[in-house]
């Protein structure tokens, strides 16, 4: 099954684009499982064969019915399974030998109803591997494609119509909540291409079913749902491609709080991963998470209109001045840039009409609405004086006055017109009919001003992504050994880790208190001495550190001191030595850590020290390695920020250093993923600007070495 | 004017239960501002007198006209005045003159025009004060009463139909504002008592309005907005007045943003006080600040069901799995808590069902819809057994079936009969008709889950909130002195504030180096001295702050020191000597501060010291005077409130001490709003459980002294 599970993905056409299906446990009667996928094959004209397959009747739904499997004229591209649990081992084996490539398990009763389930499915797994065949579900809604008709799925939201095809596609583990999409998008005009639920996910899942999308060409927005992520490597394997092929991902991942992640786990076998680590991969990888329902489908809106607004200068046209106050407020708290239009565009506008505000908000009064020219003159001043890339007005009931409505439209489309890469988003309460006709002339209309300025938030931030070249992985070291059992000290931490290209202080390994006195010479007053033993990781339990020894007698005693301590306390320990260190303050101290998250495997943390961490928990996360402009966008991620900008007179701290640093422990983490299961740099000093970033202490820590005849 | 403004809101009467109402400028046309009123008054049957007064016909819209308001056969409630703003003057005028008590200006063209406008629009207020008569706008929407069909409004959502009446009332400065409320929460099937828009203010505002209806047995929640306010007494003592007769606030402020406030500057004459003031307020008076407007919709909803959870419990009913999460992880972020069903309670339903997932949230599966039956135990156990105050139940378009609807809608029932104290919340895609017919049977219907557990959420906190005790104003020292035109040192700050109540280290003012030793030897070692001079208030800035001087021969020099840099310094200032203070480090920093509102005059800052105010902006504010109630609700409210529980080992810090400390601080500044406009506490230390909070610096800033015939 490997070479499937991997490949990429191109096994899904067979549930995307197949050219004949068959339906076992086809029923006559189109409101049931086995006959409803059949009703919707007839109705949308799909152009492949279709072979209905039941034992008891000649004809199913006006179609030749086939006795069995094996009577099939032809190997099916796909079968639809619609029979109880029980029968599927058997069902999905005759689809085998008869040489169907895919099928969909609609059944349920499997991993979702305990040990028993899961055993049945993971046969169900040996079975279709055994014959090539790539299996989606169980317990799944199926896949459409709404293009050649094919409708592999019983999705009851179906039954009146079928979707429009367009640029929007949605993959989503519960049939439940992909169905509910797919009406909401429906809904709201999109145009759905391709439908993909994936349910208990033993074969095909969520992570390929992005991979495929990501590919298609005609695909430009992707709606996605999943509980838990299985295959990481897919899954950011799919997110890069999409990224790369400028299509834009909306996610709603669930299970973000620990009642939410107890919920999934009584649900499905997913594994849910920790949700910062989700949120990071997300913004690494461009994906806009969704919090809400109604915020996933307004922001596929946004994009499928295919506009990415170049930069975040917002302006707002309003008839009324407390609706643009409102809409100015949303809009700076959702990071857009309400710029003021120019003096002097002012002016002219001022002179257009007196009694308006023309600043922005551009409040043009009720008066704009009697005369249509005059908005016209306005937005189109907005658009080519203000520079806005995208202008919110705000129409309310306005446009669903039949009257008005023609009139208004022109008048918006006039001012447009010369601005073919600017957005005109419209509030608007109206009956679809006519929101429609606005939409058709390329406006993005919207009930609620809050939800626009989400949305156009979204869109913008979106499009920004995509100018971000995708990171080169960065330049490789030698990975060096493989660390498994080892137990390493602080020094060999910092060896390790000074060969990764992570800065120490210059320190210096004494064995005995006269050369600990020569290199405290050396390196200033000043110093600390810390014992080094891989066998005693904990050095301040046993007091082994001492700071701040400022003269030649202090280190000769305290030398002596901490070496005695050391063999007290662990008589049989092997004792490298004593550290010499300088005393090094200056700077601000932060923490680099790694983590190993159970789904993305090593996950580099960044954050301020002190109570930055311990109180606010103010860290963010990457999954390992990235390159340098992530780094920094990490460092600016968090909140304390400012620290490192410098205040209360500090000087500004090296940031470029503290980057190069942050990559360095991405790429070290990376290399070694498997031998190396947390790391901490705690702290990290970052001086000022151009004096670097050092790491004052290293912990390492490893895996178990492996048990013979394993490797 | 006075007494009116500062009245009782009595006197709003006029505008909401008037007997008699004339029109100047009564329009023959149903569709003018002149006509649309006389219309609604007509077809809603209002039982009072209507008297349109038009010079140029005998009859308007088939009642009898009179030529001018001296002909009225009565001295009219209320006049409604829609007439170009150049007449608006002599129309009330006349109005005054036959006796009217009120009267509502629609016209435009006055403050918002610029300041020709402002002085037109003063001398209107100077006409009705002279005849006693309160003024509504002018440039508003009027108001209206469902109830008794009085509608002084023009406002065209009334055009397709009037609002029944209900528990619910709108005031707002925006009358576009105010109609699109007004229409949303018609559409949401809401009943709307009285509306009132308040426009240009120049005499009725929001806050008095807001009074009037908080006093009104008949109204349960009341939906607000507004850009600014401008008598923040009333506005508080209307706030209070609501929360005392438990009627939710559910507000819009605007002006949030710097931006927004630029809008507001230039849209309306109103002063946005800062809005984190606002935000305190709002807390402190149990107002539910809206972020949104569809959000103000949906919190007036849950509300106007009269229903308030007692505590927070919430159970969520599904059939589909990841639905039942995402509802999970919003309730989570909205501090619901998703508590488990008992264990011997789980073990029941999954003896009902093997499949389903009995935990919460409860997964009862499609099951549940093929077995009414089942879902009417399942739901029933999970009020009684899980003892749920609110239960979100998920259902989709379910209840849009026509077979269905009914018997789900029965089983609903069944399930809630013998809890009435207790919340269904469903979440339903359906045809109005059929959500209406839900809600009449007491179910709280959503078709977002976010949106309905966002609204469930404000509600449980309102409700709480009615539940506090109105704060007693604290028990109140002698205020003692005027402050003006004084400068206050060190000392001096201190010594008023230790009389206050506040905490100060034992400390004393030393007149030279040998009294300075005396001192210290009586505080205990080490200590600090200080400069003490009401000329030299930034004491380090001349050098006269000298830190941890831990021997007699260090304090002698030190004090001679610093008295004699602060001569040659400041050769002028008088020098009451050097204060000698113990040196406490012990303890969490935290800051209070006084600083006046150009509002709400003296507000009272909280915050942790250090980075968390100044680069976290971690603080939050209140009202003066406050209660310790408040006082603990404000510590415990700021993000870095861990810190005060003891974190790396800290033992829990005096929370009571610090609470008692802001309390104080509160009654100081509130009995010298007017002398004070700043004041200093930083730091505050607070010390271990039960060795109380002592404020280190102090420092108080004063008006300037009154000039000559001023008090």
């Amino acid at each position: 099954m490997d070479a499937l599970h991997t490949g990429p993905a191109a096994s899904l056409d067979r549930f995307f684009l197949p050219r004949s299906v068959a339906i076992i446990g086809a029923s006559d009667d189109p409101a049931r499982i086995g006959g409803r996928p059949l009703r919707y094959l007839k109705e949308s004209g799909f152009g492949g064969a279709i072979y209905p397959v039941n034992p008891n009747r000649a004809e199913v739904q006006g179609l030749k019915a086939y006795g069995s499997v094996q009577d099939l004229p032809e190997a099916p591209d796909v079968v639809l399974i619609a029979v109880p649990s029980a029968h599927v081992r058997d069902a999905l084996r005759a689809c085998g030998a008869r040489g169907a490539k895919a099928a969909i398990v609609f059944s349920a009763g499997f991993a979702e109803t305990g040990e028993d389930g899961v055993v049945l499915q993971e046969q169900l797994l040996d079975i279709a591997g055994g014959y090539g065949m790539r299996l989606l579900g169980p317990n799944c809604l199926g896949a459409f494609n709404a293009e050649t008709g094919f409708y592999g799925t019983f999705s009851q939201i179906l039954d009146a119509s079928r979707p429009k095809p367009g640029p929007v596609a949605i993959v989503s583990q519960s049939g439940a909540y992909g169905s509910h999409l797919a009406h909401l998008a429906g809904e709201r005009g999109l145009g759905i291409r391709y439908f993909l639920t994936t349910g208990n996910e033993v074969d095909v899942d969520v992570a390929e079913g992005l991979l495929w999308l990501a590919g298609r060409p005609e695909v430009e927005v992707i709606l996605a749902y999943a509980e838990g992520i299985k295959r990481p490597e897919i899954f950011l394997r799919a997110l890069a491609l999409a990224r790369a092929n400028r299509k834009a991902v909306i996610f709603m991942k669930v299970g973000r709080s620990a009642v939410g992640a107890e919920a999934i786990a009584s649900h499905t076998a997913a594994l849910a991963g920790s949700d910062a680590v989700y949120d990071a991969v997300f913004r690494q990888f461009n994906v806009h998470r969704a919090r809400t329902t109604a915020e996933q489908v307004d922001v596929a809106y946004a994009c499928a209109r295919g506009i990415y607004p170049k930069h975040n200068r917002l302006g707002i046209f309003t008839l009324s001045g407390g609706f643009g106050i409102q809409m100015a407020d949303a809009a700076a708290d959702a990071g857009l840039d309400v710029t003021p239009m120019p003096e002097a565009a002012q002016a002219e506008l001022k002179a257009l009409l007196p009694y308006a505000s023309p600043k922005n908000p551009v409040d043009a009064t009720a008066q704009a609405l009697t005369d249509l020219n005059l908005m016209s003159r306005y937005l189109a001043t907005m658009l080519d004086r203000g520079r806005y890339d995208a202008i919110v007005g705000i129409f309310g009931s306005g446009p669903a006055s039949p009257t008005f409505r023609e009139p208004l439209r022109a008048a918006l489309e006039a001012a447009i017109a010369g601005f073919p890469d600017r957005l005109l988003v419209l509030t608007v309460s109206a009956p679809r009919d006519i929101v429609r006709s606005y939409e058709e002339k390329g406006f993005l209309i919207f009930e609620d001003g809050h939800s626009a300025i989400t949305a156009l938030a979204a869109l913008i931030r979106i499009g920004a992504g995509f100018d971000i070249a995708a990171a080169e992985p960065p330049a490789a070291a030698d990975a060096g050994a493989d660390l498994r059992g080892r137990q390493l000290s602080e020094n060999d931490a910092k060896m390790l880790l000074g060969k990764a290209g992570i800065a120490f202080p210059r320190e210096a390994l004494a064995t005995d208190p006269a050369s600990a006195v020569r290199f405290a010479r050396e390196i200033g007053w000043p110093v600390a001495l810390k014992i080094v033993s891989a066998d005693i990781p904990h050095k301040t339990e046993i007091g082994g550190v001492l700071l701040d020894l400022a003269s030649e007698d202090a280190v000769r005693a305290g030398a002596a001191l901490i070496l005695d301590r050391a063999r007290l306390a662990r008589p049989d320990a092997v004792i490298d030595g004593v550290l010499v260190a300088p005393m090094l303050k200056d700077g601000v101290e932060t923490i680099i850590g790694v983590v190993r998250d159970p789904v993305f495997g090593p996950v580099v943390m960044f954050g301020l020290g002190g109570i930055f961490v311990e109180v606010l928990k103010d860290v963010t996360f990457r999954v390992a390695p990235f390159d340098k402009a992530e780094a920094l966008r990490m460092i600016h991620e968090i909140r304390g920020y400012r620290m490192l900008e410098g205040v209360r007179g500090m000087p500004a701290s090296d940031i470029d250093a503290l980057a190069d640093t942050l990559v360095a422990v991405s790429v070290f983490a990376a290399q070694h993923a498997d031998d190396v299961t947390g790391l901490d740099l705690n702290p990290v000093l970052v001086r000022a600007e151009g004096q670097g970033a050092v790491a004052l202490d290293a912990l390492i820590m490893t895996a178990p070495a492996p048990r013979r005849g394993q490797e």
